[in-house]
């Protein structure tokens, strides 16, 4: 490993520890570095506060001078809230500029390294690229596509069942999986659900994790069965929002609104339409999304192409049974060598079970 | 790591080479070192042949005298084909002995050890114990309760399919994973399918693996459907033997016979008794077999206590499908509470799948 690798590393972990607070901004570091000496430390904290760089120029101080700044996200070039990172960076006079990798955003990318390269700095890009491109995969997409980035979240037993036969399915992994899980909520802006598991289960979908921040919680319910009184309509701790199809009941629809949830039509006469919730949420702002789904509504997303990334636990147990519901179930692909592959897989032990991440080949076929 | 353990590990993976050639002897390596120089090394290479220990005292000669012998399994007592290892160890001066662990048939256990003091040898027993039980775990159960130790094998998708619901299977694993069962096939005594396999893909079921050993092919087929004209009739390759149940067809039995088939009888009036055919091939000197079933014959011997070991690959792939059929099927568990748990599971990547090995928790219902 070399310096620069050590340094964007630093800037990379700190940035990482900000997950879920930036949003809708990406996760940024930077570290400032003068004769071997670590000399500034920033990480961007909040949308409409100082960026990354502006917060370790400011530690650095003097000591900018001549010195080298490693920064995990392109300095921007703009005149934003916070003024061109890459100007301040020139007047701080800062003398090398690593960088792991560009702006995403396309209209932008770039310009930034220009700028400082027209100042006469030296800019090296690409340390560290891999990294930081995967730890802002949700800014990243969302920026360009304007959709939020989508993850289906999924827990079964080895075998593959979301629930026995007999439809019981409390619990399948153990406590370290469903914080884990837990953590992954408070780090979407939203959560996905059918009105299934809210007529079973009747959950409230927050995070129970001391971070505070709670997802908006949405549900699909084609025909508005959801219960007047469940807690996703009255305990007011988080926005509910239903999706639902045009064969809805406007009566209960009128009663929802009445209660402050917002209800949402989509295009399709009996179903909900995924892709249209998908489209709407892009819309509304919403960057990311966290689907917990049962096995129909998990296989809609990923056969309309939606789903950015997996996350499946599989607790080491089997309960086998022919009709007992499995986590992608819908009409299914006809042929094997169709099957939706995984990229970039990898499993990893979390308490007792195990963690898989992975993301769908896109097909092209949708959004 | 000390150097009890180094020359141990040394010959843990001499005896783990032979792993399948030793049958029904186990795997047994040894290890002589003198003055910190090795001296001797010698493994178990077929029964009837000289145990590890003689091969190694062998080597070394004279240079065994005051010197110390590593052995994975704990020499043997008693007057057999080479014996009594214990004796030969005396009789060439050795000064102490290691010992991975103790012999696994109550009956001699330690036998070999108190020999050895009585003689005044220096003897330590249990470095790298896990290991080497773990090495010999189909022995270690078979010499106890002469029954084989079941391996149960399947490969599927991330979702844990089969097959898609149109019932296309190939391939779900890549060629790795593939060779890699095929290891597997060839270090057991049997391999075990339903005759729907059978009707479907005219399978060899030999392992295409370079040992050139191939498992004796087991049918389990209740109204004796099997095709005469298949090449596990036909070929000649490997026995093949049939069980049924009392509803068999006796002109098709009496065809089969004539073909060189055997054919069993298991004591169910419609469907193949998966306790007898585990307790008759026990009788029958068989100590290993590898299921390579359905979801149907996987989930009957996994509820009827049968398996000691499961090995599952999973393509990094999903096809989904309610209808699409599962590993592990049957009736299924009626709570999740009762799921049978899978102990010492882990998880490797073989080639783009992934291998997960563990082994069920027994509970005491049968066999």
């Amino acid at each position: 490993m070399s310096n620069h690798e050590f340094y964007m590393d630093l800037a990379l972990s700190n940035a990482q520890a900000l997950k879920g607070q930036t949003d809708p901004n990406p996760l940024v570091g930077s570290v400032i570095v003068k004769d071997h000496r670590i000399v500034g430390i920033g990480t961007h904290l909040k949308a409409g506060e100082p960026h990354a760089e502006i917060h370790a120029l400011q530690m650095a101080g003097d000591m900018s001078h001549g010195a080298t700044i490693y920064v995990t996200l392109e300095p921007c070039s703009h005149i934003g809230r916070t003024g061109p990172c890459a100007q301040a960076i020139i007047d701080a006079g800062i003398q090398k500029v690593i960088i792991a990798t560009l702006d995403p955003n396309p209209i932008v990318s770039g310009n930034g390294v220009n700028m400082l390269r027209e100042a006469g700095i030296d800019v090296l890009v690409g340390v560290r690229e891999d990294e930081s491109r995967k730890m802002n995969e949700v800014f990243n997409k969302f920026i360009v596509e304007k959709t939020p980035f989508v993850t289906l979240k999924a827990a079964s037993t080895l075998d593959g069942k979301i629930a026995t036969h007999t439809l019981d399915s409390k619990w399948i992994t153990a406590t370290e999986a469903r914080l884990d899980a837990h953590l992954l909520r408070s780090q979407h802006m939203a959560i996905l659900v059918g009105v299934g598991t809210v007529i079973e289960d009747d959950p409230e979908l927050t995070a129970r994790v001391s971070t505070g921040r709670n997802p908006l919680r949405i549900v699909l319910d084609s025909t508005l069965r959801i219960p007047l009184e469940s807690k996703l309509v009255t305990d007011g701790l988080v926005d509910t929002w239903i999706f639902t199809s045009k064969n809805q009941n406007f009566a209960k629809r009128q009663a929802l609104e009445d209660l402050g949830v917002s209800v949402f039509e989509t295009s399709h006469e009996t179903q909900v339409d995924v892709v249209d919730v998908v489209r709407t949420l892009g819309e509304k702002g919403i960057s990311s999304l966290f689907i917990e789904g049962g096995g129909t509504i998990n296989a809609a997303f990923l056969e309309n192409d939606l789903i950015d990334k997996v996350v499946f636990y599989f607790a080491p147990k089997i309960v086998g049974g022919k009709t007992a519901p499995t986590f992608i179930e819908g009409m299914g692909i006809e042929w094997m060598k169709d099957a939706i592959d995984l990229r970039d897989g990898e499993f990893s032990k979390v308490g007792q079970d195990f963690k898989f991440t992975g993301y769908p080949q896109k097909r092209g076929n949708n959004v």
